[in-house]
């Protein structure tokens, strides 16, 4: 089990202050989709050489030329891609292509998927590394949470493993814990907190 | 009507190059989203800057955060920006009210939405500018067009314009004039033609 540190909303430099406090609890940095947005791959670069031992995700939520996307990010220093679930699965294919053509790994963002185990299944039969539930951030405030989604994809992944996003609390995550994913997203509650470093060190110590 | 050029599989300095050749006979530049995933928004910015007259369109493809990434886009210079139409209402409804805001306007794209006539008539009560079906790059090789889908939607819309992308080429634009968008994008066609200002013109030409 790990920590992905989703950076969504500051700037470069602003993540690079958190990532130094944050560098020791956590597994995975993220390039969440609006800093993709505004930056492209700069972010992807500077993080992959500032920090050589974690990972980097960029999480671009591709939904069409699968390959062709993939490929840039993995050029450009990424570890693990995202593709959405509700893309093609010709798209999902080509992402899976470009990172076994790099030795990487993809991973394939639930949001919106409405037939989840039927997906899941699906996906997990087509070779993908990770799939991971996704609370959106825009439904987040109807009170919406990805445990009961973890808790069907859990039962069906045979190859795949799986990873949970969308608002990922210190209050919620011995709950997800319990029930198991390789890679446990977090986003707001490292980066809001008033200790960063401290509750990144206290999310990292509930893991198993 | 108008043509839309797709600029996906070429560095910004090419674009330019491009763009100062068909500049004439094409109504929006489109900064697809391979060229967001590698540059983020320094290239609408940039023809924005140049093109003064000409409007941009970041085709970012939102899923999730809508009203905050839509506000990124919009703040970078973009007149358009997209919103997938498989995201959440909620998501969607973010964007319309950051276009709003900003006095801009939204596409949603249709790519991979299975249930084509209820959903448009769900975005269309949501006010978005235009509804734009999509035949994904990954399936395109399938044979598969957008004119039927296209069909499908203008039945339906009553408040927003539609939008036609993918794979299209001189000798398919005339039944989609036939049928009638205000925005056809082109890619490809115009792309890697021989003769690009001439291959725009021609196509401009046939526009009503």
């Amino acid at each position: 089990m790990k920590l992905q540190a989703a950076l969504d909303t500051l700037t470069l430099e602003e993540c690079i202050a958190l990532m130094d406090e944050v560098q020791d609890y956590v597994g995975v940095i993220e390039v969440g989709t609006p800093f993709v947005i505004e930056e492209g791959m700069r972010p992807v670069r500077e993080f992959k050489k500032r920090y050589p031992k974690l990972e980097v995700l960029a999480d671009v939520k591709i939904m069409d030329a699968g390959e062709y996307e993939a490929d840039k990010c993995f050029d450009a220093g990424a570890d693990i891609v995202t593709v959405l679930g509700v893309s093609n699965d010709l798209t999902v294919q080509g992402v899976v292509r470009s990172a076994k053509k790099h030795g990487k790994k993809c991973m394939v963002d639930m949001i919106e998927v409405k037939n989840l185990a039927e997906r899941t299944a699906q996906l997990d039969e087509m070779g993908v590394d990770y799939i991971c539930v996704h609370t959106a951030f825009d439904v987040q405030a109807t009170g919406a949470d990805p445990l009961d989604e973890l808790k069907v994809v859990n039962k069906i992944v045979k190859n795949a493993k799986t990873a949970v996003a969308g608002g990922v609390k210190l209050n919620t995550i011995d709950d997800i814990v319990a029930e198991g994913a390789e890679i446990i997203v977090v986003g707001g509650a490292i980066c809001n907190a008033k200790d960063r470093a401290q509750m990144a060190k206290d999310m990292k110590g509930r893991l198993k």
